[in-house]
């Protein structure tokens, strides 16, 4: 994390003349810092650095993915007792937050794994400014990011193809595209999915069907010796109670929104020693 | 919301080139942002303010705090379809966060309403950088912000206490805040909340009490004659299944950090028309 | 004070190619920054942040608040000669300055005491940009530093009043404060006095009243048994000629916009030693 | 202003949730900025890029220097209620410190100028941060900014020739100048100003000198030819007392810091119309 | 372009009082931007962006790409006089520098067009800070982007294959990319090509080999049938004199880092109205 | 270079997951940087810091206008692998563009010395948000930087001419700027160059004459006298082929934008170790 970035997080809690933290006296103290619930684990980089610039102490064998149990360790730290209040709340919030999407991420993809090698994949869903740390607690929980945002690939959408018509948007995107981007088209009808898939799409996103269509629509990208050339993804309405069916249609990817959004935080504490 | 304010977020989802954007015609066209769950809205400013940056034309005479039923429509937007493809992600993610917030915030006060005047608080355990619009959500769904962070009003925590003792970290406290300032106390038992009514807290809070303690507690300030000296609160361990319990003790603000991260998205949606 | 803040200053001083500052040649120097004046020392955090960005070794058993006499050593600093120079104006701008308003502020403190436990409080009268430094430039000076902005607690002014009536400018600010705000009340009479702290005001404003003036009102206020209820606050042409008088009121509080906006500065200075 | 600065500023002032500034119904209402004291006016330009961020309407005949009598209108403003409370103290403490520093100014060069054409000029003993307005102040009250910071020309101090020797620092400065700055070179004697303006100093400046010894050393500059081949400036210990002495010394410049740092502010207010 | 990106590059021509400017009396004029050299345009957008910051109204019917003639209009601009020589030297150094790399790429591209479908591609060999105008240049001319940053497409280069080996860092790139991205692997000869390409490599470099040894691995790929599995890149000393030669073999990308490095500023210049 | 600025450098060729560096396992290696190409060193500081920033270790005896042998070593550093892969095409980006203008700079420079002290100065014809840069890379090869930006000295051009008059130009000029400021006169005529001089400009800058006017106009100025009091520029049109006829016309200066905008990047290579 860049130094404007923990400053831009830090001066957000601290405000301009944080006296709770300066009641106490400047001494020497350490700290625990500790999970209360089983949790995938996620937010080591942040509160690594977050504790770094307090000028703090640590001790950790932990890292992004760990799998713990309620009352595992992440960090001893020890520094001035005026730093780890300052530090307190902000490095809690990063792990609380980024374990809950690791947490819950992991719980999809080992209902995926029985069935499917397909990736479980998150979307732009996302807390505006917060993107970048809950797309890696994705990574962290075994799921793949998908695209960071609107240039680091070309997604053909619904609201493209209504535009333009779905032949027309492809083309435009294939003329436009780096060779370093891989073109997403997002399909209603199997019979979309094989017009994208001749036309080139390297991405074939079928969105909002039930499991059954994507079943016949993989089976008709295959029958169409087209399924090798393409990933295929499916979107929408996805959650715990139907995943593991849609882990037996065959695709490649399974976006979840909700990986992030439906996240709840894992309880993470800071508890102070009593001496220095 | 500042500009700058904006373009940091907006940065964060356009990248450098968003080819998916621009491959539709630079037409005019219009859409409708709209719900399709029941929630009480909460994001009515940030949203404004960004399809006010893409120069788009807004209907709306919704604002924070209205309850809506599942396809109630937010805004009418029209302008460059362009714009619209733009703004569209970062506008709902907006609306997504903060009225899943406000709607679970509404809940708990619906919950407590019957029973008690008692506030419905958040606390600091927000998403990093993203806890002003959290708060204003809470806002919106009838509960209070609390402090919003750590140099607008003093709380002297437990880990104050144990490192300074109850009394000496009181009295610190008082002899360096504002008169502007309220003093919050967190105590583990009623005699330390006669100790520090008696001190001259502001805000005793009951931390991590059960309903049947906080009873007690509040009985002991009303029975010394400090009740009306101090506005308590209650925190720790409260959420949908024991809320009640707290709203009849006689607290004055019931404080419960899952209002913000226990909460889901609202699904909200942008629909473009068939025609500019 | 953050990296970010501190590169905004050096920023300004510095800019792109500082050749004064390079001329000399990249040798080990020692320098003492002193006073010229007796004073009231502030800005030892942000002059230490500064001499530490600049990699200097400090010696300095000073702290703000201190009282020093025309002569006295603030700092002790060796390193890199090119460093002093560039470290050098900034810091003397920032210990000059902060020195001038802890200063004036403590000779307030010095005439009220005789006579009142009254606090001495600061204004929004700040210089744009460096509001922080101020506010904590008149706690150096046995000041209070009053609200830091619009938003960390809530004043109703006369503006307010003008548009919407004592009575219901009070209502709708206690319907939307949170409970770790105070509300402050500005009013012009002792009867609007009795009002706003009757409706539940914590702190009543008297606005440009004169001694006699405040006199009566807290009179009033007492004898209505108002008093104990609330912090009782004068302001307005408010002068080093006039303010044992207020002291003499029975106010809590005495703001003072002048604390600030007509302190002069401290001369400080820096001498570099001969040698390395 | 730039828009980024322009919100730096508000920022401080505003904080995150204004709830002052929204008491008052979302009206529109006008309003007049005033001045209640005699002043040479500054700060015009910041004051109208804030009252054009709020969307307010302005009407002024005022600029930079006029000099304005008490009770002078400088702004007629119009627009919504809110935002011209949330405008308002931000821009009468631009208007307050900088007409304070111009007014100041204004005074000096008033006493300077019956005896001389001598330009009176500021220093960099400024506010961190907000140096570019108190020059533009300078300037508006009739005087000269000088530098602007350590890279927009050279002077080379005693610091320096303490560690270099007069002769090589102007050496080394004029070897790495650019022949677009001017070199500025600090003296102590009338025998190093001469050696400075033979070794093609473009400034001499006198520093700390009596008016005695600045006439004796403008003499000996004379004497040898080289007073119109530099510019001399004095230095040091000018304030209202001795100006004028200097003044008849026949220097080019005098520079004095107490321009800025000893200046008060102006009190000018915002009154809000009763109706719209 | 953001608003703060402009006002980033505006406050580096501007300073803090650009009194060259404001010379000149307020009155509105009308000018030219033109260009003095054939060239292919570039950096329209931005151009756009600066002169509406600036309030100029603008007339122009360019676009990127299109190919001008010495002496041609590129906009027409009116407004205040000032503005026009604050937007002047910053409008011109982006088309200048902008529109010199899209010329350059451009003369690639025509030389590579008879031969070959092949993409002339740009590198990260960029102006820091500068990169994505000069990647939309490279657009503009008719060249291929490449990879903006380290993050949005994964290359397996020498460095890591000296560390890891060809085939680990293969194999870990695959497992940790995103199925988003492409990953583009550098080999030094035409069997590591054949690794690569049977381990599932998306994009294949071929890093400093001759025209002769790009035909032969692309030869060996086809007889191997990895040829359509595959993207072909070659990088490395390709210039104006060897382009045709490579684009002759086959590949599908050409990666020439000096279309940004080793282009030359297109000569364009404005020109203000006699009169208004 | 400010923090900051190095993060802004970092953050566009990072991007948010920079999976490439971190493919390879974090040991520790060492690396050479050096240069393919005779060239004359330029952005050793800014390297400097950037490799710091990555905590690595760094060797270098070079300083920026070193003359440097194809094969020569700048940098050995060493640290982690990760780091290093991080570090490093930013730090040969800014080594090769800067190289690449101070070798120029230096050639431009060889060319004058036998016939002229005469400097060589650049423009404001830079990238834009890296002028510092360039100015300082320009000073490398033993150039003049010219004025920074807009503020940092006064220029009278053509389009003030046009508007105002040569005459009424200069007074403007004169009597706003400081005393601190040179005043540069473009001017197009010997007439116009007399006119200049004698109204006390301190430059004047002869635009777009030929080598045979320039003598002439030199020869008028000192034939009146005025060549002792100004310094004489030549600007326009001058390059390589005609750089020495101007050298020998007797001017001060000669301005150059080509010095940066002609500039073609130095080969600057990183080789990393086989072991740590």
């Amino acid at each position: 994390m860049l130094i404007s970035e923990i400053e831009h997080f830090i001066q957000e809690d601290l405000g301009y003349n944080d006296i709770s933290c300066t009641l106490v006296p400047d001494v020497v103290r350490s700290a625990v810092i500790f999970v209360k619930q089983d949790c995938v684990l996620a937010g080591m980089e942040p509160a690594h650095c977050i504790l770094e610039y307090f000028d703090l102490t640590i001790q950790t064998d932990r890292s992004d993915g760990d799998e713990l149990n309620a009352g595992d360790t992440i960090f001893k730290v020890s520094g001035s007792a005026i730093s780890i209040l300052r530090a307190e709340r902000l490095v809690l919030n990063f792990l609380a937050h980024l374990s809950g999407i690791a947490t819950l991420t992991n719980q999809y993809v080992q209902q995926v794994t029985p069935f499917s090698n397909a990736r479980v994949a998150s979307t732009r869903k996302t807390t505006p400014g917060f993107r970048k740390f809950e797309k890696l607690a994705v990574i962290a929980g075994g799921g793949d990011p998908h695209r960071f945002n609107l240039s680091d690939s070309i997604m053909v959408k619904d609201n493209h193809i209504k535009m333009m018509g779905l032949r027309e948007a492809i083309r435009s995107a294939k003329s436009r595209a780096s060779f370093t981007n891989r073109i997403d088209v997002e399909v209603e009808s199997a019979d979309d999915a094989v017009v994208a898939a001749e036309m080139g799409a390297d991405i074939i996103m079928l969105d909002n069907m039930d499991p059954a269509q994507v079943i016949d629509t993989v089976g008709l990208l295959k029958h169409k010796g087209l399924q090798s050339r393409v990933i295929i993804e499916v979107s929408g309405g996805i959650g715990p109670g139907n995943i593991q069916e849609y882990a037996k249609t065959g695709v490649d990817v399974i976006s979840v929104g909700s990986l992030i959004h439906h996240s709840d935080w894992i309880d993470v504490s800071l508890e102070m020693s009593d001496e220095g």
